[in-house]
This record gives structure tokens, sequence and C-alpha cells, in this order.
């Protein structure tokens, strides 16, 4: 049995699949669309991943992750710029629908985030013709704004869209709802976005209460606050018909499990309540 | 000496003195101006509270706090709103230069938050009539998207300023750094708070990298990443001339030591990077 319209972020198990074992988990519950991590690539090697997923017929809904751009001087810049069109180049060979971008926070101890947002807005602006040429859209993800000082100084999707007007073609956003959903704009931003083109991904995941770690306590669909069912009509409405990407860090609750019951709780909640 | 400018929150010395022992600590310091919690005022009672500010001559840059609006039913926002009532009575009590609004977040197990938002403006609007009779102006403060669940679904300036438009005279915002520093669109909302004369409180302290509690991991200024000095510009800048009110929720740090420590601290930071 299939399940059209999910796809896995590979981060969601971690630690319990590499890359290969991860597929065959997936494929094993009929889950035909993956995200993977550059490390999980890595680690298996470009070409045996890359090969993995052609034989498989897989989809690949975006690579994870390139940006990280602010650095404290030009060589730091310079170095992301070249990192991020090796990311490129790997998810051309992935065949990945988008490479995320999560830009990068305060480098050093910058105190400006003004300017490390000019410093992201440049470094995307670098990688650009290198990502058209390879024809891979860059997907500005805006993170939560609890990340702003130390992974992503873009943080609301008006943001990420006001970027996007100014670069031009090739780029557009990802939108994961757990670090959007609180956003007051975040309905008219949605379809502003679905109007200019603009969504290449939409990832989904909780907002527990409590939330007891910023970055490694994400809930499983249907365990939070988030009103998925609208914000997937917002996303839909707005003409995307890309599947719903689950990326799920939680240290202490499901990377604890073991994966195929991780992916079958998956499998469950999207099917009722995403 | 005296310490003009800097106002102590009280629950930055919390588990360390009660209402009276705190202003004596800050008299102590030179600290002239206080913003105490309802539990802290009725742990000595309204009338002995008020006293104390009278005889002292302290300025109360406000009073904490209103606000909690969204509930499960129509009985529970009623009691909400009762409940403000007594909040503006004790802020007109102690000469409050404003009762301080934390808004609420999603009721009971709801996931709705345009719906909870609409509660909090009916709220709001339900006490105003009732704290502009006691000449106490509301101070909507917008909390950082964090607490959107499950303290307050205002989470922007821009949102903040939205519903004083809507409610007219008698309320204005709460700008505090540690919510609101990392907003994109941080210094024009400023500027607009300060065109429509809505500023009513400035609350500092800073941000942690890494944060290890959502809640209690707040830092002295100085310690983190916010520009403190350029947001106090812009403030100032905006008309604002009130104190600088530093509010610390720190209970693996702050909170342990001794409360002067913690005062004296306070006041060092606020010479140097403030």
């Amino acid at each position: 049995m299939s399940v059209p319209g999910l796809s896995l972020n590979l981060a969601t198990v971690r630690p319990q699949f590499g890359f290969a074992a991860a597929v065959d988990a997936c494929l094993a519950q009929g889950v035909t669309a993956i995200a993977p991590w550059r490390d999980q690539v890595e680690a298996i090697g470009l070409a045996e991943a890359a090969k993995i997923v052609e034989l498989n017929g897989l989809k690949v809904t975006g690579h994870c992750r390139g940006g990280m751009f602010p650095a404290t001087d030009q060589a730091g810049l310079n170095a992301a710029i070249e990192d991020n069109k090796r990311a490129i180049d790997e998810a051309a060979a992935l065949g990945a629908d988008c490479l995320i971008m999560v830009v990068g926070g305060l480098p050093g101890s910058s105190k400006d985030i003004a300017a490390a947002r000019g410093l992201v807005a440049e470094g995307l602006a670098a990688v650009l013709p290198y990502a058209r040429a390879c024809q891979v859209p860059l997907a500005i993800e805006p993170l939560h704004p609890m990340y702003a000082a130390d992974r992503a100084c873009v943080n609301t999707l008006e943001h990420a869209l006001d970027l996007c007007d100014a670069l031009g073609s090739g780029v557009g956003v990802a939108i994961d709802v757990y670090h959007t959903w609180w956003d007051p704009k975040i309905r008219p931003q949605i379809a502003r976005a679905g109007r200019n083109g603009r969504i290449l991904a939409h990832h989904i995941c909780d907002w527990l209460v409590p939330t007891r770690d910023l970055l490694l306590d994400r809930g499983m669909m249907g365990d939070g606050v988030i009103d998925l069912k609208g914000l997937r009509a917002d996303i839909e409405q707005a003409g995307f018909r890309g599947p719903q990407e689950v990326e799920i860090f939680s240290s202490e609750n499901w990377w604890k499990r073991p994966g195929e019951e991780v992916i079958a709780t998956c499998i469950e909640r999207f099917r009722t309540v995403c």
C-alpha cells in the first residue's frame, strides 16, 4: 500500500537509520518520497544515494541543507558560498525538488541582525546563478524566531518572500508549519507565496505544550497545537500540490523508538490529522 | 547615588525578596522605580504596598499583569474580564504607569489561534472603558512567538499596534526587547508606535545563546545577543522617555544569587551596555 502525498525527512529517523536503511524502511511501508540531509548522503556516498533514489523511483522533496551564510569576514562568506554550490551539485544529482536554505544567524559575537540579514541576501544572490544553471530551486526556509540568533535570521514567511522578490527567479520558500504557525500574517503570506509561484516545500510536525527543548522537542502531528489541516488547506489553495514532508527532531521521544514505529505513526497521523 | 532611568521588575528578584524587602534593596542601591507582580502585591496587601510606594516616592513603571482572556466558554471570558478590572484597581492604587497585558494563548485544547486572537480583542474591548475611567493605560505586551500557544497569542509589535488602532485611546504597548529583538519589522513598528503615542513601557534583559529553557533562561543585559543600545535609541527616538525596566526570569542563575548582587549587576550593566 502506497502513501501518496507523504514524504519523510530522514532527520526524523536519524539515530535509527542510515540513508539506505531509512529508504528500505520507508518503502516497506509505502512511503516513496524522502528528504535527506547532507551528512546522511555523504555517509553512503552521493553516487550510491543517487542510485538508490533512481532505482526505486523515489521522489526527493528537498535536500537538507544549504545556507549558513553569515560569517565574520569575506573569506568565511566565500567559503559558505562555495559550500552551497557543492550542496546544489548534490541536490541536482539526487534530483531533489529544491535545496533547503537555513540561512544562518549572527556571526561570531555580532549583535547586528540587520547586517546578518544583509550577508544572507548577499550569499543567496551569489549562489543563485549556479543554482539556476543546475536547475535546483533554492527554498528559503523561515525558521522560528527562537532560532534567529544561532540558526536563521529569516524568521517570517513575509521576510522570506521579500527576499525572493528581490532575488528573482530560481528561489522560493519552504513552509514549515512548526516555524510559522504562530504568525498572524501566515495566511495572507501563504496566498502571496502561491500567487508568485514560490512554494517549494511543505514541512510538518507539531508544536508541543510544553516544549522542553528549543531544538529537539518537536512533536508528532496531532500531539500539539498546530492547525495542520487548516494550514494544509491554505497551502493547497495557494497552488502547492507536493507531498507534506514530516520533519521531527525529538531526542527524548521519537528518536528513541524503533524507526519502523516512527514511520508507521507518521503515516497514521498523516492520514488522520493532516 | 540614584540610578535614574532604571526600573526593576520585581520578578527579577522573585525568589530572593518579597515586595517590601525588594523595595528596600532597590532603594539601598538608588533604584527608585519598580514594577511589581500581582501576587507580590497580594502577599503584603494592596494598601500596604501602595503606602510603601507613596512614602518612598517610587515610580511604578507597570503592574504585572492583566490579560489571559481566551477561555473555552463565555463564563471563562467573563471571569477574565472581571479579574482584569481588579488588576486595573490595583494598578490605580499603586499609581502604575500602565497595566501590563499578557493576553493569553490557546484556550483548552483549541488549535484555533485566530479565534483566540478574537477573544483577546473582545476581552480588551470589554475592560478598556473601565481602564479609561480609572486612568490606567493598558499596555499590550507582544510576547515571543515561542509563547504563542500557552501565554500570549499576540507575538509581534505590528499585531499589537493593529489591536491598538482598533481599540482607540487608553491602550498602548509594552516593548520588551527579549520578545521582539528578532523581528525584521521592529524598527519601523517602533517608529509607528511612537507616532501614535502608544509606547507605555520598555523592558530589557538579553537573549542567551544557547537558551536552555523557554521560560526561565533569560539573560542579564550584555550576556546575550540583543542590540540593547540600538533598540533603546529607536525607542527614545520614537518619543518614549520612561525608565528601562529590567525583567529577568532566570531559575538557574540570577534567581540563585543574592538579590543585592542581582540589583548591583543590573545597575552596572544598565550603565555600560544599555
